[in-house]
């Protein structure tokens, strides 16, 4: 087995409890990746990464909920959400466009996801898992948009989390559809066009 | 069992041939539907079929083509590609943004696409389909497009191909990662927002 990306020491320095999680968050990776959302489960977690099924349960009640941890920690060690001065509008369009391309083609987070993805389409709890993981990632970068948009950069009334949105459409829709590599030009183009969308208000909210 | 969308007479009118045809791909329709891509074998569409295996394997070879043919005839029945005569570029790609919209909602179609993409993430025939299918998909779709650059309405060498694909993008982001509802105002905004781009030399081809 090829170690994991997640290793004592990187989610958070400190006590047991964060050992606890590193341990319990790698073990759902490897367990998620191995063999799949639907054959994951708890008991699975627990016995690989050494620790007792009741601490699992209490601390994330469902499957659905540790998966949306593991993913949320996946990405926020490698694809930290958008500081608050992250440039012209431009910038930032690239800048998401180019965070989702690193995600989509990390070998952790990118396995991960397709797992995630493949299982949503017949299990609520991995369909709630990866909705909860995107309303927040898109939460974070229509703020940086939102402060564009009042700043001026784009038509009042543009609403964020839609150009979001749009921006990271055609890189799945290549990864998961068309089963494309998904490369720096497919991530530039993405931004381009949706600025330019956005500049004549095609994103301006009804 | 609800009775699968393929019955005698809407493949093809006609003889032996067009009969062992639609049986098959009902068998595999319904075997997917139930069972998953991954347990889908000839074995088991033909007994579904009532027709020897070595027919099926002799007119498919494998699965893979066989499900193609399966998400051609699907699609061919129900969305069907555009005319010739398909109005202005506005027309076309609205069209082109309704016809994914029906083809995603579709029950028949629609669950048998997300089998297919879920398949896909961790099996090389299933991903094959997909490519196949939506190759030829989009390939009928920008012929239209092309005709529509040629007649002056879009930049001179827009990339037809490729501004279909930005309309479809959308559609499938909200269906597979997002899980949200895909309706009526999502395939006209992607259509609407794609154009402005196309208007403005954003699909030129470098």
């Amino acid at each position: 087995m090829e170690p994991g990306p997640l290793t004592a020491g990187t989610v958070r320095p400190g006590g047991r409890t964060a050992k606890v999680r590193t341990a319990v968050l790698r073990a759902a990776q490897d367990e998620l990746v191995e063999r799949g959302f639907h054959r994951l489960t708890m008991e699975q977690v627990a016995g690989r990464a050494g620790i007792g099924k009741t601490t699992i349960y209490r601390r994330w009640g469902t499957r659905a909920r540790l998966v949306t941890d593991l993913m949320g920690e996946l990405a926020a060690r490698s694809f930290p959400p958008p500081g608050t001065d992250a440039g012209s509008i431009e910038d930032v369009l690239l800048a998401n466009a180019r965070s989702v391309l690193a995600a989509i083609n990390d070998p952790h987070f990118g396995a991960t996801l397709q797992a995630v993805i493949a299982a949503a389409t017949s299990d609520e709890g991995a369909a709630a898992a990866l909705h909860a993981f995107y309303d927040r990632r898109i939460t974070e970068w229509a703020k940086v948009v939102d402060a564009a948009v009042e700043g001026g950069e784009l038509p009042p009334g543009t609403d964020g989390a839609e150009l979001v949105r749009a921006v990271s459409a055609p890189l799945y829709y290549r990864l998961m559809v068309l089963r494309q590599p998904v490369d720096e030009t497919t991530a530039a183009r993405s931004a381009a066009r949706a600025l330019i969308a956005a500049r004549a208000g095609a994103f301006v909210a009804c």
